[in-house]
């Protein structure tokens, strides 16, 4: 019987110097490449965040709020871009270690309705599955049937792809540990919530940070909130640090890691 | 009444240094730029071929024959990773002429049936032009249905897409003057044919050189063949040498111009 998919989100926070524009953190893409081939996942859809490449640009051009006048235009292509480049970059990290990358860019193929994806016809990631590539998305500005143009967050795609799939598990690589009690950049009594479910998440949702640096998509609270259609689907979801050695290895093989583990109930 | 689409197909030939593998032709690159920014065609589409980007790869790896062997599976990624290098590159250069220029992946919207276009929707195409933007695509790998994936050539690409927007004109960029009697690189005796329509063109197919360098989709022989269900269908199209100045920045404003014309009749 054939894998069921697991996706692997990369958070712009981890994979590019989230202050410094337009430059990614090699280091860690580097290292994450190396961990993705040694986890050799079978079924394995890759989807990346915009960090530092996208959303400066992003929220420039208030590409969020929709077309509202022409001087929009030039940053939405600079921003879509912007997010090109450092998908370039990803999937190059990635054929480097030998891993059959294959780039998918969501606005050629996607567009939503008041940021809400409409239509996605998602058989070419399927198809790239089958023939074993590793497809790699992002979050990326696409085409809007009510405002012109919007973002499409990253978040948002996983939780469709999770659905669309029947995925396994879902994996997210951010630069914090987990989900936390508070901020755990501005809060040293911030602390990891090991493990968590639909439940509890609802109940206790008034700890989640809501903002973060610039994050046009919404920090980790919006990450959580995206999540949610894909854990009541039954796609397990873990949290990780990316930035740090062999989490991202050992969230993808099952092992035990230190993170964030949410669960349908 | 909005003014029917221009399709710009520039050759791989002109703005890649053909011989040389993964180098832009730059100078013709940044020129192009400025001249599709000075003719400032309302509703264009841009189309590029693959050159020294996409061709040496495509070979290696046999990508055209479809799939045969695993080996052949980091090949297609690493070709489709090129042709999406090549077009970041060109798609830079345009919006630093400040043209609204979006890239769009043949390989994340368009499969193929034995080489084939078989599903392609182009709605985001026509989208993006109703605001205004410049959709820049490009021969790609794709997924096909028959053989697990093949090449998308550029040439195939505008045929179709000449089609499905109903284009006034197609504009073709290579680096030669034209369609001549014998390939003009190699035969000093080879005459340009300034115009020709599809009567003459099946009359005197024997005289178009079939096979250039290394071009895994065909030399002039091969895109001539790919255009005739666009000019059957009534768009006009205008081959002339994007190498040379000018000449790209006439043919977009329909001005006279050294260079092939194709008609219907």
């Amino acid at each position: 019987m054939k894998a069921k998919p697991t996706i692997l989100k990369l958070g712009g926070s981890a994979i590019t110097q989230k202050d410094k524009p337009l430059k990614v953190n090699r280091p860690v893409i580097e290292n994450l490449a190396q961990e993705i081939a040694e986890a050799n996942t079978p079924q394995l859809v890759l989807v990346h965040g915009g960090g530092s490449f996208g959303h400066p640009l992003a929220k420039q051009y208030a590409i969020t709020d929709g077309f509202k006048d022409h001087s929009q235009i030039m940053g939405f292509s600079k921003t879509h871009d912007a997010m090109t480049t450092l998908n370039g970059l990803v999937v190059q990290a990635l054929i480097q270690h030998n891993i059959p990358a294959v780039s998918i860019a969501p606005s050629s193929f996607v567009l939503t309705k008041s940021g809400r994806i409409e239509k996605m016809n998602s058989d070419i990631v399927t198809k790239l599955l089958d023939m074993k590539f590793v497809p790699v998305l992002y979050g990326d500005t696409v085409l809007d049937s009510d405002k012109g143009f919007a973002i499409l967050s990253g978040d948002q795609l996983i939780a469709k792809l999770a659905i669309i799939l029947d995925a396994e598990q879902i994996v997210i690589g951010v630069d914090v540990d987990g989900l936390c009690t508070a901020d755990p950049k501005k809060d040293s009594s911030a602390k990891l919530i090991k493990h968590t479910d639909l439940k509890e998440l609802k109940r206790k949702h008034s700890w989640i940070e809501k903002a973060r640096v610039i994050d046009v998509t919404g920090g980790m609270y919006g990450k959580i909130i995206e999540l949610i259609p894909a854990i009541e689907h039954g796609t397990r979801t873990t949290i990780v640090n990316a930035t740090k050695k062999g989490t991202v290895r050992k969230a993808l093989c099952n092992e035990k890691v230190k993170g964030t583990i949410i669960e349908k109930e």
